[in-house]
């Protein structure tokens, strides 16, 4: 596994179904998740698509700028630090944004987000 | 412990530490300890002592905006988010930045940096 190769195919993935259906992300968390979306605390699968479904826009469109990733220590798990642009319908400007994860491997082979946090870089 | 009253307390000992005398971060990293600056991936605590020592510039200022935490799983390590501006000596203008921490705990009580990755957020 090449974790360079598994975090940009993460990314393209977490970011694609965000800007197309935000509901379809819940596969992607546990009940131990936990996500903060700029300071706000939210636990759990569902919750956090609440709080991400329920954000006050329809649409938008991530243009990310830089992803890196490390592994996370010895229990298998890797962080992927994401920068990137968010583009919200109807809105001419872009907004700054950084966010990263904390993937952790299913007993699948896959990942799930345990942790996630978000933050807009205003200027 | 209070997560948010542990991380803020490194974010203040790292970034004032770093504005003052970098090597002194030596310290806070281990030989597994791994920095990702601006893509530039570099292991173990006098390599990446020596990267940020080496950087381009004498002095230096960081204004933090925002600092985030979250326990990082079971092997109770913390993950902190922060965002800021950093002032370069003679500079006029302050570069975005956006950092993350993995720490983990040592056998001495206190907590080292496994995991660091840092960007500028260019405007």
């Amino acid at each position: 596994m090449d974790p360079d190769a598994v975090s940009k195919a993460f990314v393209e993935h977490y970011y694609t179904t965000f800007d197309t259906n935000r509901g379809n992300l819940a596969n992607l968390y546990q009940e131990s998740s936990m996500l903060t979306f700029e300071g706000e605390k939210i636990q759990g699968s569902q919750n956090i698509v609440a709080k991400l479904a329920g954000l006050p826009f329809q649409q938008c469109k991530h243009n990310i700028t830089t992803v890196d990733c490390q592994p996370s220590g010895p229990v298998g798990g890797m962080l992927v630090f994401v920068s990137g642009n968010l583009t919200l319908a109807g809105e001419q400007h872009s907004l700054k944004f950084s966010q990263m994860f904390h993937l952790m491997p299913t007993p699948q082979g896959s990942f799930f987000v345990l942790n996630d946090i978000f933050r807009l870089n205003y200027a």
